[in-house]
Parts: C-alpha cells; sequence; structure tokens
C-alpha cells in the first residue's frame, strides 16, 4: 500500500484570509510533490491547516489535490470537534476519491478514552472511507496509549497510525512494541521530521512529512536512504539538515513551511489568524538555511 | 458593573444530536437562573458548549436567552479557532444585545503571546463587544502570563478576566499583583468551583460558576456568604459541598452539568458527541450527591 508507506508528502493549503483556498496555488504545490516522486500526498494535515478551513473548502481542497496529483495517492485530513462533522468530511473524501483519511481526535474538553474510540468506530463505520488515526498531542491534546492503537487496529476501516516519531535511541522499543499489537499490513507511520530518519531506519512503515510537503525532493533523499538500510549516509544527510531542524524547533513547522513557501515564491499565502507570518529576521534566517544547504 | 461582579452562572446549552439548540429547554435552564437571582449568566461557555455549536445555533441560543433572562446581564462565549470568526460571533453578540463576549484563545497550532494579543486586540476593536479574556489552559492550552493581562487590560473594550482560582493558599497574592497590574474597574473573576468561595474571601470580582449554572441557590447562598466576608460561614457551607468538589474532579464539571440537568428533568440532552454522557454507575453516584446535600 503505497499510501501508507515510504513518504508522504504534507504541503500547506494556501487560502486567503477569509479562508477560500488558493486552488491555483494548491495545484502548484501538488505538481511539485508529483515531479518528485513522493509515495502519497497528505493533504489537509496540520500544517495543511485542515482545523481552519470549512467543510465547503476543506472539499474544494481535496478536488483540486486528487486532480492534480494523478497517480499519487492522497491521504485527507478529517478531523473535527464534532463527531458527525467528521463523519461528514470523510464521507465527502470518500466522494471525492481520496483514498484514506487522517483522523486527530480534536478535543476542547478533554476526551477520554473510550470517547475518542467510539469517535473513530463511528467515523470509520459511517463513511466507509479508511482511516489512518493521528495522534499528535502537541495539538489534538489527546495522547493515545498502545492499548487504545491496539484495540483501534482491530476496528474494520482503521489502517494505519501516524505516531510523534521518539528519540533515536526509543524509536526501535517503540515500534516493537507497537508491531507486536496490530495486525499484520496495519501501517506504523512516524511524523516529527527531525526524528523520522531513524525511525525508517528501525523498519517505519511511513514518514509523514512537514518537510516533505516543501522540499520533497531533499526529503525523498533521506527518506530513500533510511529505506535502503543505509544507516551511515541516512545519517550523513540527516546530520546535514540539522539546521533546518533547529528551525523547525525554534519557529515550529507550520510557521516555518509558509515562510519557505513564501521564499520559493509558491504562494503568497499567510497562516490563517490568528496565527501569525514569522518576524522578518525569522523568514531572512529561513532564507539563509534554503540557500546554504540547497533545499528543494 | 453586574455583569462582572458577584455570581455569573454558566448553564449547558440543551442540543440535539444534530446541534441544534432546544431554545425551550434552554428557556427553563435561564428561568432558573432568573428565580435564583444571579448576578449574570455566562452564556455558551465551555461547559455551554459553545466550541461544538454552529455560529447559527450560537445565535439563536444568544436571543432566546436573553429574551428570557430580562434585566439579568448575559455574557455569552464568542470563542473561534479562526480570527475572523471571533469578530462574527462577537458582532452577532452584540447585535443581539448581549453585554460582554466571553473570549477564549480557542487553539489548535499553539499560539504565540503576541498571537493572543492581535487576536483580542481584533475581536475587541472590530466588534466593539466588551470583552472579557477567558483564561482556561485545560480547554484552550493556552496560559495567559500576569504580563499578558496586564498588556489586554489597556486594549479599548477588554473589561475583564476569568481565572482559574488557585488555592487558597494562593490566591491572594494572585489577586493582589493582578490588581496592580490593570485599571481600576477591571473585573478580576475566578472560576474553577471548588476554589472559588475563598477567591472571593480574598476580594475577587466575579465568580464564574459551573455549579450555580446547574444548582444557582445553593452556589448564591455561598456566593453571598463570601461576599459578606463571613469567612466562617462561607467554609462551613463550601466544606459542606466537598462531595460536590470530589464529584467535580472525578467526573469533570461538563459532563457532571449534564448528568445533574438530566437528574432533575430539566433536559434529556446529552453532550455532544465524541463526549458521552456518564455510566449509570457515575449517574446515581451524582443523583445521590445532589439528595443528600439538598442541591438546588
Amino acid at each position: 500500500m503505497s499510501m501508507f508507506s515510504g513518504l508522504a508528502a504534507f504541503p500547506i493549503t494556501p487560502a486567503d484570509a477569509d479562508g477560500r483556498v488558493d486552488v491555483a496555488a494548491l495545484r502548484g504545490l501538488v505538481r511539485r510533490l508529483g515531479e518528485a516522486k513522493v509515495d502519497s500526498i497528505g493533504l489537509l494535515g496540520s500544517t495543511g491547516t485542515y482545523a481552519y478551513l470549512s467543510r465547503s473548502e476543506r472539499r474544494r481542497a481535496i478536488e483540486a489535490a486528487l486532480d492534480e496529483a494523478g497517480k499519487v495517492p492522497v491521504m485527507a485530513g478529517v478531523g473535527a470537534l464534532r463527531t458527525d462533522e467528521a463523519v461528514a468530511l470523510a464521507r465527502d473524501a470518500k466522494a471525492a476519491g481520496a483514498g484514506a483519511g487522517l483522523l486527530a481526535p480534536v478535543s476542547y474538553t478533554p476526551l477520554l478514552d473510550e470517547e475518542v474510540f467510539v469517535h473513530y468506530q463511528t467515523v470509520a463505520g459511517e463513511s466507509g472511507l479508511p482511516i489512518c488515526i493521528y495522534n499528535n498531542p502537541g495539538v489534538t491534546h489527546f495522547t493515545f496509549s498502545a492499548e487504545l492503537i491496539q484495540r483501534l487496529s482491530g476496528v474494520p476501516g482503521v489502517v494505519a497510525v501516524k505516531n510523534p516519531a521518539p528519540p533515536a535511541d526509543q524509536v526501535g522499543a517503540h515500534l516493537a512494541d507497537l508491531r507486536a499489537r496490530v495486525p499484520a499490513g496495519f501501517s506504523l507511520g512516524y511524523s516529527a521530521d527531525a526524528n523520522c530518519a531513524e525511525a525508517m531506519l528501525a523498519g517505519g512503515d511511513a514518514w509523514h512529512s512537514v518537510l516533505g510537503g516543501i522540499f520533497p525532493e531533499t526529503t525523498m533523499a533521506l527518506c530513500r536512504a533510511a529505506q535502503s538500510g543505509d544507516a551511515a549516509e541516512t545519517r550523513r544527510l540527516n546530520e546535514r539538515l540539522e539546521p533546518v531542524w533547529q528551525l523547525f524547533r525554534d519557529l515550529t513547522g507550520l510557521r516555518l513551511a509558509y515562510a519557505a513557501a513564501n521564499i520559493l515564491g509558491l504562494t503568497q499565502a499567510k497562516p490563517p489568524r490568528p496565527i501569525l507570518p514569522l518576524s522578518e529576521a525569522a523568514q531572512a534566517r529561513v532564507a539563509t538555511v534554503i540557500e546554504e544547504l540547497e533545499l528543494s
């Protein structure tokens, strides 16, 4: 399943100040990913600002991206605060032809494990869209236990998980533990780019990448090195990207991705308010790193 | 300003499974608060599930509550993930006649202080609705520093803050620090019911209360005791409510409020999915506490 193996590249979703998606700019970003031969596209992820876009704009984005992506599989973010809204979004994604849905347990009132379980069961069951569990406590404020992932992996239609990659010295044990808990073919993928090369070396199935959404060639080279099992080359390439990982830590991935897309001239879109664009100084720092490392 | 002094009672917002507000049931809840002579009504707070309701349903709720509330001032929750949506909600609330808006820095991507500042400045400035800062890190995942509250208290239209009440041994210092930072007349209110009687004894201006939204008479008695400065009576009444505070800790305020409203026969509405109603056993425990303490 190429949908859930190798590099899943997560682009931003350019939109105007009113939240109207710039379909032409989005097509340009998707085309760039296709040309770099990424394994799949993760549309409307967190960096893709799904949480800030209306149902109709999310549908417009999916339709344009699918049309542009051609044969590259597309997974679309279908998370919402309400279960009925997540079901509707998943049905929209399926109707438009998306191959899978990325479902985060978006929360306001903190959620209990049983509530999250029923939420996933309902969305997968009522939409018929294959669902990837989106574990990202930094934005959802819900942390999946290994036990809950195990239980969800037995729900029909729940086919993958995207976990934040633990540090290099822990990812092997993390992966072995999960592998023993889920059915064969259930994809164990990782996000948090700075730790993902090691996660792929350790045997992770997929790298869900923000960097890949904006610099697909650079990220693909690193991903392929890891997939080939060449630890020395993987670590050399990963080490070389340390200034980029430092930008992620200092500026956050979403703000960094918008600045990079602006610098590359791919779009002049800004993040949705209240999120502000990076300062001029921070943008200059991003531009320097892009140039010095020849990111592409 | 009765809007921001004494007891602000926060009712639930009964709605069906599709998120359609049950206006008749909401009117019944508001009437109950008016009869108990609460100082103000906090409509569409966190327990009032504002985050889970559409703009049109929030407007319906405000219009019905204002009509039923008569002369009791109403503050309405106007928080949203996007700044433009929060502006629109605040304009709706003002147009309907609400006296103030309760604005939480709802977040998905974690927000920076400057982003939150501009968000408040924009909503207050563009709506003209007096704004109460809603500091509730447990749901918004943003924590206001004293410095940020100080800075925001200088923004025209930002008139109050609702902070989670610290424990009894810290609330005096917390209040003294804030009082020195904000203009005269800026309301320093507290939430987190279990700690609020002490916060009022310490000189807090307002008690923003979930308990008051469902048991207004019981809560008003405690609030008035604290406001009269009778520490011994306040602590006796507060001590008596310890089984209720334990229910809040064990079951969370929102789930507890729905169960209590169901038990009292005020509405059969359930919380919005994915939030699930309490188990039968937990509901029985709530019923026992209501009966034994004669909550009203």
